[in-house]
């Protein structure tokens, strides 16, 4: 049965962590982004339909209608073969998971300190201060994270969870590559210090079925219209 | 065996939607914020801990540590006969539940927008901006989405989901407490909108053992050191 992902085109966004679990596992999808699938404007909250989610992305399964990312991707998880079987190592992957979309929303809130209704253009000083103290604490603070895990994995530092790989490890590679879009120079300094996630990411990008989508034109460039945004004076 | 709460003392904060379900559930339980379990910092990210949490609230039961609060009931949901055991249900109410975090993660932005390093009388004008904002988009496109939900639901309006009690339900009423507490004039005037939302949670209060506890001193208050802040020049 084919899985159908329904986010905004234009921008990888939230969508991205979605995507990168279903083109790993060679799935059978189709993506709103391309033109694919039904109506999303019907389907996000369009009458009859029982279960709304409250924002994009959501993923279509059949009758299986699911939203919040960390919970397509729980969804996903064992049905793509990343993720365990068993309660405990899923929920720990699914914890990660959540971490990461922390760090997301934090990550927009560098753009957007004021909120989403106003445009960065009218929340540049208040985006320079935000960005300032995310670069000096907060950056370091989730690589650190990450980099603990890597280390007390009792299964070795070469996945986040066990001896395979998850949809944690896929994420932590967008995460990672959002950031150096992002903050270039910051995450010189930083992805210095955390030499696992550093590596992991690296050898994510190089996994065959990644590096295909990577090259693809279904791989959506980061911009400045997406939750990780360039923008110069933000960073340092 | 024993459910141990990990959470700071001295504000419900995130730990409190946890909180609900174990008393919602008579469950046998130590809350360090009352002096219960073990050392917090040691089974945070103490050495020896494989799964360290980013932050608090965590719980420890036996072997199990398990951090995010969302992840925290997603464990709990079928244990504590909180949520269905069938998947697809099962993740409707913790997609709920994850979006309910969205929503305490914005209300933090409200009073901290430049970040969590900075006082709040280091960034009130940032503050009173995006407080109006939420105010006026996000309170209001939150409790729809929650109306839309009880009045969709095919088993009635009583519940978010299905025709029995979840922790989303507990959630939800906690939401709308704390958003009581910090914006008393909006909310007077956006919870008339939202009559199923805001009689659920007027229900949830009257449940025998959530009315006790909310009585007992078990009960921490809303005040300005939580998530939830009244801060009278943010509300309006």
């Amino acid at each position: 049965m084919t899985y159908e992902l329904y986010y905004w085109g234009g921008l990888p966004g939230r969508g991205e962590f979605a995507r990168l679990a279903l083109e790993e596992a060679g799935a059978d999808y189709t993506d709103s982004a391309q033109g694919g699938g039904g109506d999303m404007m019907r389907l996000w909250d369009g009458p009859g339909i029982d279960t709304p989610s409250f924002a994009p992305p959501f993923l279509r399964h059949g009758k299986v209608l699911i939203g919040q990312t960390a919970n397509i991707l729980l969804y996903l998880g064992e049905r793509l073969r990343l993720a365990p079987r068993a309660e405990v190592p899923k929920l720990w992957v699914h914890q990660i998971q959540l971490t990461i979309m922390d760090l997301v929303d934090e990550v927009h809130d560098t753009h957007h300190p004021v909120g989403g209704d106003f445009y960065y253009e009218d929340q540049k000083p208040e985006a320079a201060r935000r960005s300032a103290m995310f670069r000096k604490s907060r950056i370091p603070r989730f690589l650190e994270w990450f980099e603990t895990i890597l280390a007390r994995n009792p299964k070795g530092d070469r996945h986040l969870v066990g001896a395979r790989l998850s949809y944690a490890d896929l994420s932590l590679f967008q995460a990672i590559a959002g950031l150096n879009y992002a903050f270039p120079k910051a995450m010189a300094r930083e992805l210095a210090k955390a030499p696992r996630a550093s590596d992991l990411a690296m050898r994510i990008a190089e996994r065959p079925r990644i590096k295909a989508y990577l090259e693809s034109d279904r791989r959506q460039p980061f911009n400045e219209d997406g939750i990780f945004r360039h923008y110069p004076e933000l960073d340092g």
